[in-house]
């Protein structure tokens, strides 16, 4: 018998995305994801580890994680019934672009940024209209602005943003947040190595949403938690778009003692600030090599070669960055991960390395 | 300054929607969520401790599931890329209505069937087009299968049903794929204690999309695992509207864990099933006690009480079960989750107790 096929009955606008792929690569150090290089310190693990041997794993997590929520509202400052916690930051952006974003609507995001946002928003059927940033990289507010009071539906503004470390500055996001009660969101994924947040204006703009993720200063990239701040009567509608028990108890475990035992994890989240602060300027000292200014725990660099070179070349000296050369604006540019002095060091050495072969040939 | 808030610009399906709320409850024995009452055994739980103690926790789980994927593809016969692994079934339910259902678009349903559907359906905007069971909480297929050809965008079928039991005939199955191409997603959450299922369909149907979890049979409720088995090129369309890194680390590697020694748990599922199979005609000879046939892990059964009180009752006994008389023709129904020998004779004589309370007043 011949059928016509189920994929006719796909959405256009979802058969439209190219499917993203992750190329695996052997490498000895691994500073392309943003990850901390710190492990979750031993002690906190083992006593994680004890409560899951008692823990019935057959059994759902609680229906909301209300010590969790309470334990983030002390953390940030904002209140408890303001708080969801989402499988990573992303789930809080899809149940975002569920709620807020009908087909046709329009998703405004700067160019470039974070990838997941724009295709959250385009599954959902909206048109993403992306506002390239300066040519410093730094963000063109008024732009934004005029682009999201003009036709946008939802704007979401990495800060810092990822690939590029640069903050939205904060009278940029007032100026914004005065003019309109339409969704105005501000990811701090790396907050923790910013310092810089939006939090204190949750109280005076219920259309503020603030992201914040355990993936990166937290050390849990693995284990995926993330969590949005808002106002509770919106938090209340996001939480319809968002899946049942979304958060497993060994996740949640681990959120929970983290944030308990957060002086811990000071020291080494001031290290990496301390190692990026240095390393931008000793990149730069290297001939041919621009590295930008960075609030995060990447940093942003270009040179004069073809990038492909460049990541093949360091992938030969045992190191895996990201080639971030297919972002709109970025054709020369790679990203590095700040990881521990040691890794930094031998990163610094092969940048200069891989600078002096490519200039050879 | 007054401002209109930011609710105005939630979608409408979305502000209609109810917030789902779950009363706490203090119990001695929980019979109301399905849940396996055996945990994973000890020694297959400490090996997962002693690998996730050694895996770093701050770095990503692996891009894609590969090594998860072939065993399901060994355990289910299907191929391994047309497995999607989700955070619960839950996720796949989801990702399959965003891909499948503009605002606007026909979700087929039987009523009463798991609440999850519904609300994933009019999250996307869709209307949800509810078809009745038949009186005796059987499935109208002919009616299912007219409203679905005529009207129907996407049709979900829970095979078992929750929260009546009962299996989806086969045949009425193969009737509706072999008149569309329009997709039909086979819940079978129950699957281990049925042991009938759709698989053996999928090489002669692109459009049947089958969902298993390990939340059941596999004791895994608290890690929230669960994956959908279809044709490859359909898998490579719905993971677009998965988020990428949705299953953490150390529940992939339970899973994996489970499915290398299921044999281990052969034993208590096959009690599970006995166990069920001798309580449905205990129940029904306790005077007033209707108990329905069940091919799952639970028992619907009604009263001639109100099912309040009945609840009230069993939970004043100590034990929590689940009132469903809110569903759809259910008015005068609860549900039993089959739990250990122990707890299931508890609750029997527990019955017997509460029916002449409530016969006494």
């Amino acid at each position: 018998m011949s059928r016509s096929s189920v994929l006719e009955h796909v959405k256009p606008a979802v058969r439209a995305i190219s499917a993203y792929t992750l190329k695996e690569y052997e490498y000895e150090v691994k500073i392309n994801q943003n990850e901390n290089p710190n492990d979750v310190p031993a002690g906190l693990k083992r006593e994680i580890l004890d409560f899951a041997l008692e823990r019935s794993w057959s059994r759902y997590p609680p229906f909301e994680p209300d010590g969790l929520k309470k334990q983030l509202a002390d953390y940030t400052g904002w209140r408890p019934d303001g708080v969801l916690v989402g499988n990573g930051s992303n789930e809080i952006i899809q149940a975002l672009a569920a709620v807020f974003l009908a087909p046709g609507g329009r998703l405004i995001l700067p160019a470039p940024t974070f990838t997941v946002y724009r295709l959250v928003g385009t599954v959902q059927g909206a048109d993403v209209v992306q506002v390239p940033l300066k040519s410093d990289y730094t963000f063109d507010c008024d732009a934004l602005e005029r682009e999201f009071l003009d036709n946008g539906d939802m704007i979401i503004l990495c800060s810092p943003n990822n690939p590029t470390g640069v903050l939205y500055p904060r009278d940029g996001l007032v100026s914004i947040l005065d003019k309109t009660n339409r969704p105005v969101v501000v990811d701090e994924a790396y907050y923790e190595f910013s310092r810089e947040t939006a939090v204190d204006l949750l109280e005076s703009y219920d259309n503020l949403i603030v992201l914040r993720t355990f993936s990166k200063a937290f050390s849990l990239a693995g284990l995926r938690v993330g969590y949005g701040l808002m106002a509770p009567e919106l938090a209340r509608e996001v939480s319809k778009a968002k899946l049942p028990y979304n958060i497993d108890f060994f996740s949640m475990a681990a959120a929970e003692k983290l944030l308990d035992n957060r002086s811990e994890l000071a020291d080494t989240v001031d290290e990496i600030i301390r190692e990026r602060n240095a390393m931008i300027p000793e990149m730069n000292g290297i001939e041919g090599v621009t590295a930008y200014p960075s609030r995060a725990n990447f940093i942003l660099f270009e040179t004069p070669f073809d990038p492909k070179a460049v990541f093949t070349t360091f992938l030969g000296d045992g190191l895996l960055v990201r080639d971030v050369s297919s972002y709109p604006m970025l054709g020369k540019a790679l990203r590095v991960s700040v990881s521990t002095p040691d890794d930094n060091r031998r990163f610094l050495s092969s940048l200069a390395r891989v600078m002096e072969t490519l200039a050879r040939n």
